[in-house]
């Protein structure tokens, strides 16, 4: 009896920080398709997309079925951002901190998932960093595309070593021993702090310069 | 002895509805390359997966073999709309219209279709939406990556919506235990006249506002 | 015992063109990369899917594990063609020949693994031709895509076709009963021969011309 309320709490505290991760990635892509002159429909893809679109090519990588097909939250998160961006359009670069906030959150559980993913079908370590790194950044580099743009994420500050740096943390500890969860929470936390000190100080990987 | 013609009948008459949506998207496609002088391999490539990409994604999500390995005919159909273009193509203008009929009529099939792969394989309705809907606009959305522009579908009259509404239908008629013929045909014809109706008076989404 | 050093032999042999023809497709992403102003990783990742991408595709519409996530070597193989982008920077332009050598032996070799791997799994000889034509050109695709610009392949001397008729000879000399070692070499040499005479007399694909 008193397993009930213990696993709801653990599923409830995943699903809050998931549902905020998603509704931030999803926000930053139809932000983007909004600034571009996209229609609700075009809005909704992009968004849906930049959230998904890491998962999505994991899980077609790795064959297993695609995340997003096993459960509806992820479409009713996209639809709901979108009404949150028409409802508060106005106040929204205003709270482009909490965004940020929310997206680095959402970035750091998204690379333990892909992460744990990976090794629990028994791939090797670099292979589960490539997909933790791959859930974090693809999201967002599918939506450049569609926008037609660069990805940002190849100029960015330290947005993907984040999420290597991440998921390499995540199989140092595992292999050490460390308990699951301490590892997830670690892995977790270190991608977020990454994130957090390289936007305040701007820090960036070096540009690779062309050839004179 | 009376079961051979009938089964003849309905495969031409499915197939040629296939044949006329498949040849109508490949146009397009190779009409977009041509205007951006692609070669005759770029022009191929650009109207199959105008074609086919959409059915892909949708395969590949499902986890079931591409429907385009298993039959060759999607590949001649593409080789002859670029026949079709290059001895043509001083007419092609005044057949626009035509092909937009093609277009239509092949984007209501595409929606039953890939509505139909999805809801048989056991999925819920709104994977079936998704499905049907990916099923129709990918392929155009592939296609415009590939000629460097924005996808069109995201700004275009109607077009996405009348595949998620044809897919929905689909999945309410289904529901209410309509015979699978007419859920089919019902769905399409649905696409079909909402795509009509929508060119014609130029119904669009609303533009999502950025912000100010 | 003679069966060893044999063995080796040739394993070392593909090895080494493998390794050269990942290696220059990998340099390509990376240099196009660099003259976008990309970082570090966004360098990797440009000259990774360069070298992987077709590969990639190929492997998920055949639903087998794409091949790089069974061995490490192409991973590596992207970051050593990076270390050497950044110390070689300015002769890189001087070794332009050398790196079409490479990526001519490197594309004969992936297009007759393409083609062996679909005729392995029982498919006919347009699916074997397809998937040896993906796996030469669909990484310079993703390259041109992920850098913003139309697909060179599209306008380019002779390169797909060099595939295509490469992997139409590995199905004809297959279908005569030719030895499997003579069908690969005479397959991977046909393309390299086809792309070195076709850049030097700067052969190309007529353009399909716009309408008027």
């Amino acid at each position: 009896m008193e397993q009930v309320p213990d696993f709801w709490q653990n599923i409830k505290l995943v699903d809050i920080i998931e549902f905020l991760g998603t509704f931030a990635f999803a926000i930053s892509g139809i932000r983007l398709a909004s600034a571009k002159q996209f229609d609700w429909f075009g809005a909704i893809v992009v968004g849906l997309v930049t959230a998904i679109g890491g998962g999505t090519l994991r899980d077609l990588l790795l064959d297993v079925t695609p995340f997003w097909l096993l459960s509806s939250v992820y479409i009713w998160c996209t639809v709901i951002a979108l009404l949150f961006v028409v409802t508060f359009r106005k106040s929204l670069v205003r709270l482009n901190n909490t965004f940020f906030w929310f997206d680095s959150i959402g970035l750091g559980l998204f690379v333990v998932v892909g992460s744990e993913k990976a090794m629990t079908l028994g791939y090797p370590w670099w292979v589960v960093i490539i997909m933790g790194t791959i859930t974090g950044v693809v999201g967002g580099i599918i939506r450049d595309i569609l926008i037609n743009e660069i990805p940002i994420i190849f100029t960015q500050e330290l947005y993907a070593v984040a999420c290597i740096l991440g998921a390499g943390l995540f199989c140092i500890l595992h292999y050490l021993g460390v308990d699951m969860i301490i590892v997830q929470v670690a892995s977790a936390v270190f991608v977020f702090v990454i994130r957090i000190i390289a936007t305040r100080y701007q820090l960036k990987l070096p540009v690779l310069k062309g050839e004179d």
